[in-house]
């Protein structure tokens, strides 16, 4: 047992932390002032950081094997933390930005010759991006077998109708290409119904209605979150990734890291919400002291603290154990950091947003943003309790031959 | 001992029920529609509902004495409830919405005549909108000797030089007048500094820079909050509230009934919310029966309706005490309603949203917005933490002849 | 809407204070040095106590109706919060602790001539102790169709066979009499299998196997709670309550008033919690300042007042409804004071504790003990969930004919 | 970073886990019933199983360097966390339990070679037991300047007056030796005043008086808590440890590794309190199925797993930190597992009391006895609340040259 990063790790974080420091926190100003102007689109600042980050090497570092950096998770985690310092900023600029990550991920492990020349490459050289449209309007999509949107093979080509929404990155006008999730099968096994094609955003009778808000945020920097109308669109079959009835494994594939990727994307903003909160409080006074030498308000950064570390180690234990017994040794952790990290980081930006005062819920400070992309990760790949059932339905087994439900 | 509702106020919850079910539930619709459009002004179909309220004998239900209806606190307070049920229509459509209710008050009991005749009474009609100016960016403004906007007398005339946010209601056109807290005097008592002018909000050198946002929304259909420059603003002294020096008065005299409003509005969000919640997982499935049917779905909801009803009595008592003992007398219970009603009903509504799942963040559901209300409000009037030490001040009192620190 | 007490009860509370004052407070610490030495028995101190309450006029003020003082429900309350700063004491000093009270409850309103000259005189004079035996060991207990101890007739006799346990108050060696509840009829519908019994403790068979703790505690001063076994226990049928079949309508009857006298001893007991919190943390210093100077202190004091004005207002209201409409018309809220109370004052009794360092896990503090009580409430009566969920149930049923499970 | 075990952990784990499953709890039954029977001696039974733990080699694991097993943090943490899973047993028959285990470091590292002679060895055999005396009732102890005992040097003897509480293990009738803190000097700077020095339990002056309960639990197994009077007790110089002042800087040397001890057998009994939850809430029915499988329980049981994977790995990576940066390097990480094992493991255990009913809070089964041992390890070495300010501090000072208070 060994708690030090290892060489590979530590060069690569002292190059992104320079990075860091010489790029990203400089621009972010400037890019929030882009931002405000240039709505679904990326703000124009952002393609110089990507160039910048290219020639340093920084670049597709969340991609194992040969296509990307070929990092293990546990190489990569840490600088995912990193990263999600300046959520908005980092990951573009290093094209490691869901939900591009995990679609390349898909195409590296899943896709045809074809559709890697077609979609991975440009997305591997950052040209355009993509979107992942799994989430459906019309119910819990938590149980997969709830899934509607129909794919129905006819002659050459698949036919899509149906409803998806959330479908983060799909309003940015670069976005090329969407992997859809739909049932091609009503009468398979509840886990074999589901496959995935890819989706050229500009098909005809693919209609992108709206960016949904999340809190008042568009996330526009992020593409935002499309409800798309699928109305008779057509693909050929080439499209499909992997097989029919595939969709649901290529769906946990592409879970665990990303799971990886967001939870330790949220402990970079966790940190920086603890420099931003002893930051602010030591600089304000109030009834003739620092506001950090209030007792309540030591008691949230220790807390935090505590937390961060807890959190830190999980989510590392979980990609050592991705990297070590695969996806399916690592289930209870991979529910583990799901449950844990979303919502106590929201707790962190909460108490460093009530130590700034109204400032705190302004747009003067990331916090308020960042909190509520920590509160949608208690929902995104389904709510907390979901996952929560389910690991407790494998800790009761072990004491139980058959299952308790 | 009595839990009942005396008659008047019955009669008062019937008609303005029947108002809800007749005109506002069935306008919510087209008045989001509107919103989206209408940018800081009020959306076009308030100017109805306003008439109509008026109409049924349901106007200004807030203002105690002869200006308003004439309700005690605990009268009217249930009638807040019911108006919390849809905080974005029924408060203004009955001209019961915040800020002006505090700003009548504050006319009704400190104006003088001419003050009385110019803006009470314009805004009595619901012809104007107001504002009310007290937080300062630059110091945290709970401790009321941090306030920094200097008012300055200089013949007839004050002039005020320094900078507010959130200063709520300024930013919609029809917003005519701001009640300004400044400081008159810095080297009186720390509680004698402050006062309060009346500032038309097109006197020169006021200048409205910009809509603060809170957790990503602009708040504009209830004339959002405002950031404000004063650059040597002159007002006559004709424009003073009540006497120089006499500005943290007021504004405490102010607090109490907004307190009450603003705590029964947020139960009224509450009970939509437990409504909402108990709807949506009676309709949907996952994993074969209805989400209701989840142990942990009904946990939220047993602790929803026992957490309001526990507040919905605090409330209720702290406006009998205002009634029969006044504010100082309540002065306990009014920190305690701050304290507690703005947390519970958050978590009720963070209970609400994750029922919803990925729906409930969005602007498709009224929650997201409400739960931004509800935390914005553990900030307004103080941070909970400031309402925390001195409630434990009073307590520690009771044992110690010199106050703790 | 009336928040004052009627005169009556502030009579009574006046003279009730002046008991504590005059009577209880100075007899604690002799009370606790005698139980030390006692056994199972009631230390012999209290046997003055008793005959000063009842010359006091202090005596059997729980019991409405003509066998008692006659008090409404929420006249009571208040009395009973009063009685619980000092719980080991003043119920039993006042012939009000349970678990006579309940059982003097049920022989007042369900028990036949004969019944109520044998043992509900005895009881009311406090010339013997009575048990209430209903939990049983090899069963969840919270599903009243679990109950299995057998209860058949045979001629003009009853013959009893199984198990309970925690049947409060049975190991006092001046307790004659148990109320025992179990199954006459399997075959009834499930809330008309059961029936309560009298069995007067030396009835052979009957064999009183031990005390339970309670996290180390005996509660010998409280009669303890017993382990009984009935070995072909047989007792006249005379001495069935109500009818056979009637035992979960008397369960439930005795349940609703029971609910009022737990809770506001409970809140009796964090009243005090508060005050020995405050005066702890006032004369003890660390760090150069008095504890009580913490903000984090601070914060534990205030959040206790809050949550004890709360919960005395849904208590007392609570009292108004089943004096007003009745048990069933204040189902809701007798569940909520049963979730509520006893976690909130566990709450701040863990506080207190903690504010006491060392000393407040140990016998030299009654909070410990306090605390162990508390604690064992969200069990006593069905563990919280059970009501959770039932709760949960009506609150859906509005929005739903048929029950969601 | 790696997070396997290495080959000498592993080895011990499987002859631990052995040792537990042939010997240990096969004899928890017969414990319990002697322990009832024992007074503040140890059970009969816990000779043979001294004898057979260390015929097996699993004898002082706890004892870093040449005196004992050899082993580092790291390596003994695991085996703690097996030993905790029966922590009335298992620690004990290995030689490996508290205060024993702190007492022998401090004699290892700065005991003179009469000292370890005359107590290290009989210790290190398992022939007497021995306590630690540092908690004092008449002041806040975690503050270390309050410390009042008084040590005065009177020619070769040392003079020792005062009182001391909780000196665990001082009860039991083979406890020979005591390690006392006290002030040596009242004038030297805050850390240099106490010192430490060796006193035999016969000492004439030293009055054992009693023995101090943890929520009704005398801990008698344990050797209990004692209340200790001083009055005019003399050693010879020769019993003082190390020098005159360093009394302090021993106690923090001491803190260390236990904190790495009491944590992982707080994670052992978590472990073990998840086992019961499960096996219970499976065997046990209420309204129509098994209690594992009310949602609400399955929440419980999956936020135990969560809590307890992070909380070892905490521990762990401290454990690794102070084998490789020492104690001070690992400051902040032996502060943060000190604030979230005994809270977090309280509540894993509240919720496997609920689970069990009124029997969980019962002697029959160890859940209660194992809550009252972690509840006080929120106390123990100073209450979480003084741990958190100081590691807050340190987190701010990041941000500050000079400390914030």
């Amino acid at each position: 047992m060994d708690f030090a990063f290892d060489a590979t790790t530590e060069k690569l974080r002292g190059q992104l932390l320079d990075f860091m420091d010489e790029c990203v926190y400089p621009a972010e100003e400037a890019f929030e002032a882009q931002a405000a102007e240039s709505g679904w689109a990326s703000p124009p600042l952002m393609e110089d950081l990507k160039q910048e980050a290219r020639k340093r090497g920084l670049w597709n570092l969340f991609l194992p094997g040969g296509h990307g950096a070929g990092l293990t998770n546990l190489q990569y985690a840490p600088l995912a933390e990193i990263m999600g310092r300046s959520p908005r900023i980092a990951p573009t600029a290093t094209n490691c930005a869901a939900p591009d990550t995990g679609n390349m991920e898909v195409l590296s492990m899943f896709g045809n010759e074809w559709q890697r020349e077609e979609w991975l490459e440009p997305l591997l050289r950052g040209e355009i991006r993509s979107a992942f449209a799994m989430t459906e309007p019309d119910s819990a999509s938590s149980d997969a077998t709830n899934i509607a949107l129909s794919i129905v093979r006819d002659g050459s080509e698949y036919v899509i109708n149906g409803r998806k929404w959330f479908a983060s990155g799909a309003m940015n006008p670069n976005c090329r290409i969407l992997i859809v999730m739909g049932k091609t099968d009503p009468e398979a096994s509840s886990h074999r119904q589901q496959s995935m094609v890819l989706v050229p955003r500009d098909t005809p009778g693919l209609d992108v209605r709206r960016g949904m808000h999340v809190f008042g945020y568009s996330d526009a920097d992020h593409g935002g979150h499309a409800e798309i109308a699928f109305d008779d669109v057509r693909v050929p079959v080439d499209n499909l990734i992997g097989e029919e009835g595939g969709g649901f494994a290529i769906a946990q594939a592409r879970l665990g890291p990303g799971r990886i990727h967001h939870c330790m994307r949220l402990i970079g903003m966790a940190e920086r919400a603890v420099e931003l909160m002893c930051a602010r409080t030591l600089s304000r006074t109030a009834f003739g002291r620092p506001i950090a030498q209030q007792g309540v308000v030591q008691d949230w950064i220790a807390e935090s603290r505590v937390k961060i570390e807890q959190l830190r180690l999980l989510v590392l234990k979980t990609a050592w154990l991705m990297d070590t017994v695969g996806n399916r040794g690592a289930h209870t952790e991979i529910q583990a950091i799901k449950i844990a990290t979303p919502r106590d980081v929201e707790w962190i930006l909460d108490k460093a947003i009530q130590a700034h005062g109204a400032g705190g819920v302004s747009q003067d400070f990331p916090l308020a943003g960042l909190w509520a992309g920590a509160r949608s990760l208690r929902l995104a790949d389904g709510p907390d309790e979901v996952h929560k059932r389910s690991l407790a339905y494998r800790e009761l087994k072990k004491h139980l031959t058959s299952p308790p439900d």
